[in-house]
């Protein structure tokens, strides 16, 4: 999870203390904190993940996908438009059928 | 996350208290805790949530999917073959290439 945080917030271009900041955290804390959970020595409860994520743009599945591909797919879904949605969806309905 | 755990459980079929033994639950508290869990009064651990992915075939993003679509999305990748996963992977990497 922290390692997908890093991930997230580099690519938004937000240092620490920003991203902690803007997610809600006591300024005085900030900084260490997020350095905390991506580092993961301390684990951040699902809300301040949940506004992590909206800071940051990503959903909460995000955080917690172990495979880079899976997390790729995920901020697809999420930041994709209403067609490249249901692309998705299509293609998903199709695995997901069971098989006859 | 409770809604998730139960829509997985029945959709394979499990009892509370056989779901919560074969996590490794103890099976005096297995079907309380369960019970607990897809009423979200309790919330399991990372690691426990990790444990009854494994059991019901659904990876740790997919009970943290808010959205239905993004749900049916995680468990397609999760549960898709080789070349499935391919084609979510070639449409999610259109979909995450920054506009030009």
């Amino acid at each position: 999870m922290g390692g997908r945080l890093k991930e997230a917030r580099l690519a938004a271009g937000l240092s620490q203390r920003v991203l902690g900041i803007n997610a809600g955290l006591e300024p005085s804390v900030a900084s260490a904190r997020i350095n905390q959970y991506e580092r993961s020595t301390h684990m951040p409860g699902v809300g301040t993940l949940a506004n992590l994520g909206l800071v940051l743009d990503v959903p909460l599945p995000y955080f917690y996908a172990e495979d880079d591909a899976l997390a790729m797919c995920i901020l697809a879904f999420h930041r994709g438009s209403g067609a490249q949605r249901r692309q998705l969806v299509h293609l998903a309905k199709g695995i997901n059928r069971p098989k006859s």
